[in-house]
């Protein structure tokens, strides 16, 4: 069961606080999170330079790492800037985006998970999958794996780790590796616009800025992600139509209303 | 004549097996560029990290290398990417975006040719007449010549290289040196958004990996696009309408209405 | 007093001229910010390379150094691309995304000025407030200051520096430390979508490439700004719509029926 009020806590403190929420990511992905960032009531900043990663996580709220376009001095700035989330005591979020499609970017997000322990860690089925060590074959950085099927793979991560693990798919899954949770909410379209999981990480960065329990955080970001999706996907087959919608339902966002559509599997 | 039984099948096949397309392009195009891709069908990676290009070409269908934003490493990762899909097999797509407006950018499209002799290259009449060693003088990265100009640089420049040439313009031309086919379907407003030719790019690498026959390949790519664009120009002035439908008109193509609209010059 | 009538030449002088605006930019403001400049009448071109800086400040008629996603190599090429600009006779413009929020940004920003002197510096009351060496606290990238705060600062800047400084906020200042000129167009919602800063201060490119006054060139620009913000805002709630808007208000933009909706403070 979903906490409805928590849920709704969590929404309008996210417009009440705006949290500052600083994001590594790729560049694919950095115009459309930052404004869902923004939409949601929340305040992005987008930085990977080595050379500022300490003053940038000191300042912020919360941190997310995407390492969907890796590069060796953007790995080097993940490295300082998860090393920074645990010296302040940031919440942080790691997006292992393609993990399973190279050597270089599993390792790269097992070395993050192992040296810096993520607060959160969001990914699609492929990806979870991956990191909790399951034999699956990675198809570039969309999921080639149902999310049912990474449930226990993400229980075992989330025990292992002690990270919360988001799985988003065409149902949402949570876990801290005892509570698990799912949200049914969203739209086939959400798969054929890029960057809509990056966009759940960061958003997911910004929920855990406001909500000291990652397990809920995690949760009420893929409620929200998931109710204006529904909203969004609304009597249009576009995906052009979708996005621009997607924005105005989390500009618009109604808590409450929204608290009410919340779909389970 | 454009065969449109070809088109046909070629979008059909698009949206059936949603080929994973492996792009090295500039940061103003990622975004734009993926979600084309995603719209008509398939799957887009962007990567150039050195260190896991030979992985990615590997898994990936069609690789497509635009160097819209250059930098040293990038052009290395180019470089590694080119040589790996020669080594496995993959047809790849060069869009010398810019070439002629710097030694930089003439230099790295001549290098890419000569060395690993891209299967099409798709550039605007300036960035093709600068490959074919005309005496043109480029204005940044918009094209100051028209596409007919270009038709005689394009056939010498498919004859030296064995590449399909699609030049893109107010009228698009493919060629391969024999053969030779127009496209007069779109709309002026596709010159007031930015990377529209970067995502025909991008469309003309996943056509290139559901057709084995080049030109077919790069000439369906300038049809959809075309297409596309007359139903987004429809009723709009504004190219952030434009935008919104040109994706919407990709997510609901109908390949066999579409073939009905096809205007050649 | 704003001078309409120049206003309107401005802008018809954009669309005839369609000057080319050389933009180092941040990845989150690339897209966006060439389709402003495409929208408006401009022709963009993104590049850092440090490699072909001189060559493309020489063929363009303004650069843009924005420092929002800093890394060494893109600095490297700031200075080579600002000291082009000053040997080449090129109105440049600089935006100090986020300074005083890192001592990385602060002192980027603070070299830019004195070594290379900017024709035009844009930011907000918090960056502008930073250069001018006011003690304030910056919050991220966003301006925790409001433009009014920055106007004895902007003067100041202006005055010690001689370059035109412009203010960004819900009212805006343009000042060359003698002349003063607001603008209170615009909405709400261009705080709420992201790159709406860096946009604007891509066009005060294209502006002081058309209007060899640059204190006229970037009062202009917030004009055109703020009047395409009014127009895009009208009837939506919606930060998806208000962009699609704005992009659609500057393609069909009416400089003479601009004139007449200017507000001042």
């Amino acid at each position: 069961m979903i906490d409805k009020t928590r849920f709704i806590q969590d929404c309008e403190a996210l417009r009440a606080q705006s949290p500052l929420v600083h994001n590594i990511t790729n560049y694919v992905a950095m115009n459309i999170a930052a404004n869902v960032l923004l939409a949601a009531g929340a305040s992005p900043l987008m930085s990977f330079c080595p050379e500022e990663m300490d003053e940038i996580v000191k300042i912020s709220s919360a941190l997310v790492i995407n390492i969907g376009c890796l590069d060796m001095q953007e790995i080097a700035g993940m490295r300082l800037a998860a090393a920074a989330a645990l010296k302040y005591g940031k919440p942080w979020v790691l997006d292992p985006v393609g993990a399973g499609a190279s050597t270089l970017r599993t390792e790269t997000a097992l070395e993050l998970v192992r040296e810096y322990h993520p607060t959160i860690i969001r990914g699609n089925a492929s990806e979870i999958m991956c990191l909790a060590g399951l034999a699956i074959k990675s198809r570039g950085v969309d999921s080639s794996a149902s999310t049912s099927d990474a449930v226990e793979a993400a229980k075992a991560l989330a025990k292992e780790t002690g990270a919360v693990v988001s799985v988003s798919g065409a149902v949402d899954y949570v876990t801290d590796g005892e509570r698990l949770e799912s949200v049914a909410n969203g739209s086939p379209l959400m798969g054929r616009v890029t960057a809509m999981g990056c966009s759940a990480s960061a958003l997911t960065g910004a929920f855990a800025a406001v909500d000291s329990d990652a397990f809920s955080a995690a949760l009420n970001t893929m409620v929200m992600m998931g109710v204006a999706g529904d909203i969004a996907a609304e009597g249009t087959a576009g995906t052009g139509t979708f996005q621009l919608r997607f924005l105005d339902a989390l500009t618009t966002f109604d808590a409450a209303a929204a608290s009410e559509r919340i779909r389970q599997a």
